[in-house]
Protein backbone atom coordinates (compact mmCIF):
# COMPACT_ATOMS: atom_id res chain seq x y z
CA UNK A 1 0.00 0.00 0.00
CA UNK A 2 2.99 2.29 0.45
CA UNK A 3 4.18 2.68 -2.57
CA UNK A 4 0.90 3.48 -4.08
CA UNK A 5 0.93 6.12 -1.66
CA UNK A 6 3.66 7.43 -3.14
CA UNK A 7 2.95 7.50 -6.51
CA UNK A 8 0.57 10.18 -5.86
CA UNK A 9 3.20 12.14 -4.10
CA UNK A 10 6.11 11.37 -7.12
CA UNK A 11 3.19 11.89 -10.02
CA UNK A 12 3.13 15.88 -10.50
CA UNK A 13 -0.47 16.35 -11.43
CA UNK A 14 -2.22 13.95 -9.60
CA UNK A 15 -4.60 16.32 -7.84
CA UNK A 16 -5.54 17.13 -11.60
CA UNK A 17 -6.63 13.72 -12.07
CA UNK A 18 -10.02 12.32 -11.64
CA UNK A 19 -10.64 9.65 -8.80
CA UNK A 20 -11.15 7.57 -11.46
CA UNK A 21 -7.89 7.89 -13.14
CA UNK A 22 -6.14 8.07 -9.55
CA UNK A 23 -7.93 4.54 -9.30
CA UNK A 24 -6.18 3.29 -13.03
CA UNK A 25 -2.99 4.40 -11.93
CA UNK A 26 -3.11 2.69 -8.38
CA UNK A 27 -4.05 -0.39 -10.19
CA UNK A 28 -1.54 -0.83 -12.33
CA UNK A 29 1.31 1.30 -12.10
CA UNK A 30 3.83 -1.28 -9.79
CA UNK A 31 7.59 -0.44 -8.50
CA UNK A 32 10.13 -1.81 -9.68
CA UNK A 33 14.05 -1.48 -9.24
CA UNK A 34 16.65 -1.40 -11.74
CA UNK A 35 20.39 -2.05 -10.34
CA UNK A 36 23.01 0.14 -11.95
CA UNK A 37 23.47 -0.91 -14.98
CA UNK A 38 20.63 -2.39 -16.24
CA UNK A 39 19.78 -1.50 -19.46
CA UNK A 40 16.04 -0.40 -19.17
CA UNK A 41 15.12 0.45 -22.80
CA UNK A 42 16.90 -0.30 -26.22
CA UNK A 43 15.59 0.77 -29.11
CA UNK A 44 12.12 0.66 -30.37
CA UNK A 45 12.06 -2.34 -29.90
CA UNK A 46 11.28 -2.16 -26.19
CA UNK A 47 8.20 -0.49 -24.56
CA UNK A 48 8.38 -1.36 -20.68
CA UNK A 49 6.10 1.99 -19.95
CA UNK A 50 6.68 5.47 -18.11
CA UNK A 51 8.99 5.56 -15.41
CA UNK A 52 8.61 7.88 -12.38
CA UNK A 53 11.19 7.89 -10.14
CA UNK A 54 11.21 7.87 -6.92
CA UNK A 55 15.26 7.47 -6.37
CA UNK A 56 18.96 6.95 -8.49
CA UNK A 57 19.88 8.16 -12.13
CA UNK A 58 18.87 7.16 -15.23
CA UNK A 59 20.83 8.16 -18.43
CA UNK A 60 19.51 8.30 -22.14
CA UNK A 61 22.02 7.91 -24.95
CA UNK A 62 22.09 7.56 -28.79
CA UNK A 63 23.89 4.54 -29.75
CA UNK A 64 25.68 4.64 -33.53
CA UNK A 65 26.09 1.76 -35.73
CA UNK A 66 29.26 1.51 -34.74
CA UNK A 67 28.71 1.08 -30.97
CA UNK A 68 29.66 4.82 -30.14
CA UNK A 69 27.16 7.10 -27.75
CA UNK A 70 26.55 10.21 -26.63
CA UNK A 71 24.93 10.98 -23.18
CA UNK A 72 21.24 12.82 -24.39
CA UNK A 73 19.80 13.40 -20.61
CA UNK A 74 19.91 12.29 -17.70
CA UNK A 75 16.81 11.85 -14.97
CA UNK A 76 16.91 11.90 -11.09
CA UNK A 77 14.56 11.54 -8.29
CA UNK A 78 10.86 12.91 -9.65
CA UNK A 79 11.68 13.26 -13.13
CA UNK A 80 9.39 11.23 -15.37
CA UNK A 81 10.81 9.18 -18.11
CA UNK A 82 8.32 9.04 -21.55
CA UNK A 83 10.47 7.27 -23.99
CA UNK A 84 10.73 3.86 -22.25
CA UNK A 85 7.53 3.99 -23.86
CA UNK A 86 7.84 5.18 -26.99
CA UNK A 87 5.74 2.96 -28.65
CA UNK A 88 2.41 4.61 -27.31
CA UNK A 89 3.83 8.09 -29.42
CA UNK A 90 3.22 8.94 -32.64
CA UNK A 91 5.75 10.39 -34.33
CA UNK A 92 9.05 8.61 -32.09
CA UNK A 93 10.67 7.54 -35.32
CA UNK A 94 14.55 7.39 -33.48
CA UNK A 95 16.03 4.87 -31.44
CA UNK A 96 17.29 6.37 -27.73
CA UNK A 97 18.71 4.04 -25.01
CA UNK A 98 18.23 4.26 -21.41
CA UNK A 99 20.50 2.82 -18.84
CA UNK A 100 20.66 3.19 -15.05
CA UNK A 101 23.56 4.96 -13.64
CA UNK A 102 22.91 4.32 -10.01
CA UNK A 103 20.71 1.81 -8.30
CA UNK A 104 17.14 3.60 -9.62
CA UNK A 105 13.47 3.01 -8.05
CA UNK A 106 10.67 3.98 -10.20
CA UNK A 107 7.01 3.61 -10.72
CA UNK A 108 6.17 2.08 -13.91
CA UNK A 109 2.60 3.19 -16.03
CA UNK A 110 2.31 0.74 -18.62
CA UNK A 111 2.28 2.19 -21.88
CA UNK A 112 -1.73 1.51 -22.65
CA UNK A 113 -2.38 2.72 -19.31
CA UNK A 114 -0.81 6.03 -19.82
CA UNK A 115 -1.78 6.41 -23.12
CA UNK A 116 -5.88 5.95 -21.95
CA UNK A 117 -4.72 8.84 -19.31
CA UNK A 118 -3.67 10.85 -21.91
CA UNK A 119 -6.40 10.34 -24.37
CA UNK A 120 -8.80 11.09 -21.64
CA UNK A 121 -7.72 14.02 -19.27
CA UNK A 122 -6.26 17.20 -21.02
CA UNK A 123 -3.94 17.99 -17.56
CA UNK A 124 -2.12 14.42 -18.83
CA UNK A 125 -1.76 15.18 -22.11
CA UNK A 126 -0.45 18.91 -21.43
CA UNK A 127 1.59 17.83 -18.82
CA UNK A 128 3.14 15.12 -20.83
CA UNK A 129 3.76 17.99 -23.62
CA UNK A 130 5.30 20.19 -21.13
CA UNK A 131 8.46 17.22 -20.42
CA UNK A 132 8.91 16.68 -24.43
CA UNK A 133 9.30 20.09 -24.54
CA UNK A 134 11.70 20.11 -21.69
CA UNK A 135 13.83 17.22 -23.21
CA UNK A 136 13.66 19.18 -26.99
CA UNK A 137 15.28 22.15 -24.86
CA UNK A 138 17.87 19.64 -23.49
CA UNK A 139 18.68 18.17 -27.18
CA UNK A 140 18.59 21.59 -28.71
CA UNK A 141 21.46 22.84 -26.02
CA UNK A 142 23.60 19.68 -26.78
CA UNK A 143 23.23 20.11 -30.30
CA UNK A 144 24.62 23.86 -29.88
CA UNK A 145 26.82 22.64 -27.74
CA UNK A 146 27.77 20.16 -30.16
CA UNK A 147 27.83 22.57 -33.03
CA UNK A 148 29.48 25.54 -32.26
CA UNK A 149 31.25 24.47 -28.72
CA UNK A 150 34.80 23.64 -28.64
CA UNK A 151 35.78 20.01 -27.02
CA UNK A 152 37.84 21.40 -24.10
CA UNK A 153 34.61 23.65 -23.16
CA UNK A 154 32.04 20.97 -23.19
CA UNK A 155 34.75 18.42 -21.46
CA UNK A 156 35.19 21.52 -18.47
CA UNK A 157 30.97 21.81 -18.20
CA UNK A 158 30.93 17.78 -18.24
CA UNK A 159 33.39 17.60 -15.39
CA UNK A 160 31.53 20.38 -13.40
CA UNK A 161 27.98 18.91 -13.96
CA UNK A 162 29.66 15.45 -12.68
CA UNK A 163 30.99 17.65 -9.39
CA UNK A 164 27.27 18.52 -8.84
CA UNK A 165 25.47 15.46 -9.17
CA UNK A 166 27.95 13.38 -6.93
CA UNK A 167 28.14 16.46 -4.68
CA UNK A 168 32.41 15.68 -4.95
CA UNK A 169 35.43 16.56 -6.27
CA UNK A 170 36.97 13.31 -6.64
CA UNK A 171 35.09 11.49 -9.47
CA UNK A 172 35.44 8.06 -10.08
CA UNK A 173 35.28 7.96 -13.76
CA UNK A 174 36.91 6.27 -16.80
CA UNK A 175 37.97 8.20 -19.75
CA UNK A 176 36.26 5.76 -21.80
CA UNK A 177 32.91 6.34 -20.30
CA UNK A 178 33.67 9.80 -20.06
CA UNK A 179 34.17 9.85 -24.15
CA UNK A 180 30.71 7.90 -23.99
CA UNK A 181 28.97 10.88 -22.59
CA UNK A 182 30.61 13.37 -24.96
CA UNK A 183 30.68 11.57 -28.17
CA UNK A 184 34.05 11.51 -28.33
CA UNK A 185 37.02 9.16 -28.77
CA UNK A 186 38.80 7.75 -25.64
CA UNK A 187 41.84 9.36 -26.92
CA UNK A 188 40.19 12.37 -27.88
CA UNK A 189 39.35 12.60 -23.68
CA UNK A 190 42.63 11.17 -22.48
CA UNK A 191 44.28 13.89 -24.13
CA UNK A 192 42.65 16.75 -22.72
CA UNK A 193 42.18 15.95 -19.71
CA UNK A 194 46.19 15.81 -19.59
CA UNK A 195 46.18 19.07 -20.64
CA UNK A 196 43.91 20.33 -17.83
CA UNK A 197 46.46 18.47 -15.45
CA UNK A 198 49.12 20.57 -17.01
CA UNK A 199 47.05 23.27 -16.01
CA UNK A 200 46.38 22.83 -12.75
CA UNK A 201 42.39 22.50 -12.95
CA UNK A 202 42.28 18.34 -12.36
CA UNK A 203 44.46 15.81 -10.92
CA UNK A 204 44.07 12.40 -12.95
CA UNK A 205 44.32 9.30 -10.98
CA UNK A 206 43.62 5.44 -11.16
CA UNK A 207 40.42 5.40 -12.16
CA UNK A 208 39.00 8.47 -11.91
CA UNK A 209 40.22 11.88 -11.39
CA UNK A 210 40.09 14.64 -8.86
CA UNK A 211 38.93 18.42 -9.62
CA UNK A 212 41.88 20.41 -7.99
CA UNK A 213 40.43 24.19 -9.40
CA UNK A 214 36.68 24.15 -9.98
CA UNK A 215 36.99 28.15 -10.81
CA UNK A 216 39.49 27.69 -13.74
CA UNK A 217 36.86 24.77 -14.72
CA UNK A 218 34.09 27.06 -14.63
CA UNK A 219 35.57 29.97 -16.51
CA UNK A 220 36.76 27.47 -19.37
CA UNK A 221 33.15 26.30 -19.53
CA UNK A 222 31.60 29.77 -20.25
CA UNK B 1 -15.09 33.91 -45.96
CA UNK B 2 -12.77 31.92 -48.22
CA UNK B 3 -9.72 32.30 -45.93
CA UNK B 4 -12.02 30.54 -43.08
CA UNK B 5 -13.40 27.82 -44.84
CA UNK B 6 -9.39 27.41 -45.71
CA UNK B 7 -8.51 27.27 -42.45
CA UNK B 8 -11.03 24.01 -41.36
CA UNK B 9 -9.15 22.23 -44.30
CA UNK B 10 -5.75 23.01 -43.10
CA UNK B 11 -6.38 22.47 -39.52
CA UNK B 12 -5.92 18.53 -39.72
CA UNK B 13 -8.04 17.99 -36.59
CA UNK B 14 -10.88 20.97 -37.59
CA UNK B 15 -13.57 18.04 -36.78
CA UNK B 16 -12.23 16.89 -33.83
CA UNK B 17 -13.13 20.64 -32.28
CA UNK B 18 -16.42 22.00 -30.75
CA UNK B 19 -18.03 24.10 -32.15
CA UNK B 20 -17.33 27.26 -29.90
CA UNK B 21 -13.65 25.91 -30.28
CA UNK B 22 -14.35 26.44 -34.22
CA UNK B 23 -15.73 29.19 -33.95
CA UNK B 24 -12.94 30.58 -31.62
CA UNK B 25 -10.69 30.20 -34.55
CA UNK B 26 -13.11 31.67 -37.19
CA UNK B 27 -12.92 35.01 -34.99
CA UNK B 28 -9.37 35.19 -33.98
CA UNK B 29 -7.03 33.24 -36.62
CA UNK B 30 -5.91 35.65 -39.52
CA UNK B 31 -4.50 34.98 -43.05
CA UNK B 32 -0.94 36.50 -43.85
CA UNK B 33 1.42 36.15 -46.52
CA UNK B 34 5.04 36.25 -45.82
CA UNK B 35 7.37 37.34 -48.87
CA UNK B 36 10.68 34.79 -49.46
CA UNK B 37 13.08 36.26 -47.20
CA UNK B 38 11.46 37.16 -44.84
CA UNK B 39 12.39 36.22 -40.40
CA UNK B 40 9.15 34.88 -39.21
CA UNK B 41 10.69 34.42 -35.63
CA UNK B 42 14.02 35.13 -34.26
CA UNK B 43 14.33 33.38 -30.95
CA UNK B 44 12.45 34.27 -27.30
CA UNK B 45 11.57 37.67 -28.19
CA UNK B 46 8.79 36.76 -30.99
CA UNK B 47 6.41 35.35 -30.10
CA UNK B 48 3.37 35.42 -33.54
CA UNK B 49 1.49 32.51 -33.07
CA UNK B 50 0.93 29.44 -34.82
CA UNK B 51 1.62 29.42 -38.37
CA UNK B 52 -0.75 26.54 -40.23
CA UNK B 53 1.00 26.55 -44.10
CA UNK B 54 -1.24 27.23 -47.15
CA UNK B 55 1.87 27.26 -49.61
CA UNK B 56 5.48 27.84 -49.37
CA UNK B 57 8.23 27.00 -47.65
CA UNK B 58 10.27 27.83 -44.20
CA UNK B 59 13.00 26.79 -42.54
CA UNK B 60 13.84 26.97 -39.13
CA UNK B 61 17.84 27.11 -38.47
CA UNK B 62 19.79 27.48 -34.78
CA UNK B 63 22.57 30.94 -35.07
CA UNK B 64 25.71 30.55 -33.08
CA UNK B 65 27.09 33.69 -31.50
CA UNK B 66 29.06 33.74 -34.13
CA UNK B 67 26.52 34.16 -37.10
CA UNK B 68 26.71 30.83 -37.98
CA UNK B 69 23.62 28.69 -38.87
CA UNK B 70 22.50 24.82 -39.46
CA UNK B 71 18.92 24.03 -40.56
CA UNK B 72 17.01 22.33 -38.50
CA UNK B 73 14.05 21.20 -39.98
CA UNK B 74 11.80 22.93 -42.91
CA UNK B 75 8.02 23.22 -43.16
CA UNK B 76 5.48 22.70 -46.28
CA UNK B 77 1.73 23.24 -47.27
CA UNK B 78 -0.13 21.55 -44.56
CA UNK B 79 2.36 22.13 -41.67
CA UNK B 80 1.91 23.03 -38.31
CA UNK B 81 4.81 25.36 -37.05
CA UNK B 82 4.57 25.91 -33.29
CA UNK B 83 8.22 27.33 -32.44
CA UNK B 84 6.69 30.73 -33.90
CA UNK B 85 4.54 30.27 -30.90
CA UNK B 86 6.99 29.77 -28.09
CA UNK B 87 5.96 31.69 -25.62
CA UNK B 88 2.53 29.57 -24.86
CA UNK B 89 4.87 26.86 -24.32
CA UNK B 90 6.69 26.13 -20.98
CA UNK B 91 10.00 24.55 -21.00
CA UNK B 92 11.08 26.37 -24.26
CA UNK B 93 14.88 27.05 -23.46
CA UNK B 94 16.34 27.54 -26.67
CA UNK B 95 16.34 30.19 -29.30
CA UNK B 96 15.47 29.02 -33.14
CA UNK B 97 14.45 31.10 -35.70
CA UNK B 98 12.53 30.83 -38.74
CA UNK B 99 12.24 32.14 -41.94
CA UNK B 100 10.88 32.13 -45.31
CA UNK B 101 12.64 30.16 -47.47
CA UNK B 102 10.01 31.04 -50.42
CA UNK B 103 7.06 33.82 -50.68
CA UNK B 104 4.78 31.52 -47.89
CA UNK B 105 1.25 31.97 -46.76
CA UNK B 106 -0.22 30.96 -43.65
CA UNK B 107 -3.14 31.08 -41.05
CA UNK B 108 -2.05 32.60 -37.78
CA UNK B 109 -3.53 31.71 -34.91
CA UNK B 110 -2.31 33.99 -32.08
CA UNK B 111 -0.47 32.29 -29.29
CA UNK B 112 -3.32 33.08 -26.63
CA UNK B 113 -5.86 31.30 -28.35
CA UNK B 114 -4.17 28.45 -29.24
CA UNK B 115 -3.19 28.27 -25.67
CA UNK B 116 -6.94 28.11 -25.06
CA UNK B 117 -7.40 25.39 -26.85
CA UNK B 118 -4.67 23.68 -25.88
CA UNK B 119 -6.03 23.51 -22.30
CA UNK B 120 -9.46 22.61 -22.94
CA UNK B 121 -9.59 20.27 -25.99
CA UNK B 122 -7.87 16.91 -25.57
CA UNK B 123 -7.57 16.34 -29.24
CA UNK B 124 -5.70 19.98 -29.60
CA UNK B 125 -2.84 18.90 -26.53
CA UNK B 126 -2.26 15.52 -28.08
CA UNK B 127 -2.70 16.58 -31.51
CA UNK B 128 0.33 19.14 -30.56
CA UNK B 129 2.36 16.90 -29.16
CA UNK B 130 2.07 14.65 -32.28
CA UNK B 131 3.98 17.68 -33.62
CA UNK B 132 6.45 18.19 -31.26
CA UNK B 133 7.45 14.88 -30.95
CA UNK B 134 8.16 14.47 -34.39
CA UNK B 135 10.18 18.08 -34.61
CA UNK B 136 11.68 15.70 -31.70
CA UNK B 137 12.77 13.11 -34.21
CA UNK B 138 13.73 15.09 -36.84
CA UNK B 139 16.07 16.95 -34.51
CA UNK B 140 17.02 13.87 -33.11
CA UNK B 141 17.96 12.57 -36.73
CA UNK B 142 20.28 15.47 -37.49
CA UNK B 143 22.11 14.89 -33.83
CA UNK B 144 22.78 11.64 -35.40
CA UNK B 145 24.11 13.37 -38.82
CA UNK B 146 26.21 15.21 -36.97
CA UNK B 147 27.55 13.24 -34.49
CA UNK B 148 28.17 10.35 -36.56
CA UNK B 149 28.08 10.82 -40.60
CA UNK B 150 31.01 12.06 -42.38
CA UNK B 151 29.99 15.45 -44.31
CA UNK B 152 30.58 14.02 -47.46
CA UNK B 153 27.26 11.87 -47.07
CA UNK B 154 25.56 14.97 -45.21
CA UNK B 155 26.33 17.14 -48.60
CA UNK B 156 25.20 14.29 -50.59
CA UNK B 157 22.13 13.75 -48.70
CA UNK B 158 21.50 17.63 -48.45
CA UNK B 159 21.48 17.76 -52.30
CA UNK B 160 19.08 14.98 -53.39
CA UNK B 161 16.76 16.40 -50.36
CA UNK B 162 17.21 19.65 -52.64
CA UNK B 163 16.50 18.05 -56.04
CA UNK B 164 13.33 16.97 -54.48
CA UNK B 165 12.07 20.03 -53.31
CA UNK B 166 13.17 22.14 -56.14
CA UNK B 167 11.94 19.06 -58.45
CA UNK B 168 14.79 19.73 -60.29
CA UNK B 169 18.43 18.24 -60.50
CA UNK B 170 19.35 22.13 -61.50
CA UNK B 171 19.81 23.60 -57.89
CA UNK B 172 20.13 27.60 -57.72
CA UNK B 173 22.33 27.74 -54.55
CA UNK B 174 25.25 29.45 -53.38
CA UNK B 175 27.97 27.31 -51.44
CA UNK B 176 27.00 29.79 -48.31
CA UNK B 177 23.86 28.65 -48.27
CA UNK B 178 24.52 24.83 -48.61
CA UNK B 179 27.13 25.47 -45.29
CA UNK B 180 24.51 27.64 -43.44
CA UNK B 181 22.16 24.66 -43.82
CA UNK B 182 24.50 22.22 -42.69
CA UNK B 183 26.21 23.98 -40.04
CA UNK B 184 29.95 24.25 -41.71
CA UNK B 185 32.11 26.80 -43.47
CA UNK B 186 31.25 27.87 -47.18
CA UNK B 187 35.34 26.71 -48.26
CA UNK B 188 34.57 23.31 -46.14
CA UNK B 189 31.17 23.07 -49.08
CA UNK B 190 33.73 24.39 -51.78
CA UNK B 191 35.66 21.95 -51.37
CA UNK B 192 33.20 18.83 -50.73
CA UNK B 193 31.75 20.21 -54.38
CA UNK B 194 34.78 20.30 -56.20
CA UNK B 195 35.58 16.48 -55.22
CA UNK B 196 31.85 15.87 -56.03
CA UNK B 197 32.70 17.40 -59.55
CA UNK B 198 35.66 15.43 -59.68
CA UNK B 199 33.97 12.61 -58.98
CA UNK B 200 31.49 13.14 -61.73
CA UNK B 201 28.24 13.46 -59.76
CA UNK B 202 27.69 17.49 -59.59
CA UNK B 203 28.51 20.44 -62.34
CA UNK B 204 29.40 22.96 -60.65
CA UNK B 205 28.19 26.63 -62.26
CA UNK B 206 27.32 29.95 -61.77
CA UNK B 207 25.30 30.47 -58.58
CA UNK B 208 24.35 26.69 -58.26
CA UNK B 209 25.28 23.40 -59.58
CA UNK B 210 23.54 20.63 -61.52
CA UNK B 211 23.27 17.09 -60.57
CA UNK B 212 24.29 14.72 -62.93
CA UNK B 213 24.59 11.24 -61.23
CA UNK B 214 21.78 11.23 -58.92
CA UNK B 215 22.49 7.24 -57.96
CA UNK B 216 25.87 7.60 -57.07
CA UNK B 217 24.79 10.98 -54.50
CA UNK B 218 22.06 8.22 -53.29
CA UNK B 219 24.85 5.40 -52.91
CA UNK B 220 27.18 8.03 -51.08
CA UNK B 221 24.29 9.32 -48.89
CA UNK B 222 23.68 5.63 -47.68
Amino acid sequence: MEKKTGLAEYFPIWDKLTVQEQELLNKYAYYHKFPAGTVVHNGSADCLGILVLSSGQLRSYMLSDEGREITIFRMFEMDMCLFSASCMMKNIQFEIAIAAEKDTEAWVIPPHIYKQLMEQSVAVANYTNEIITGRFSEVMWLMEQVMWKSFDKRLAAFLLEECNIEDSLMLTITHEKIANHLGTAREVVTRMLRYFQVEGMVKLKRGGLEVLDRKKLQQLAE
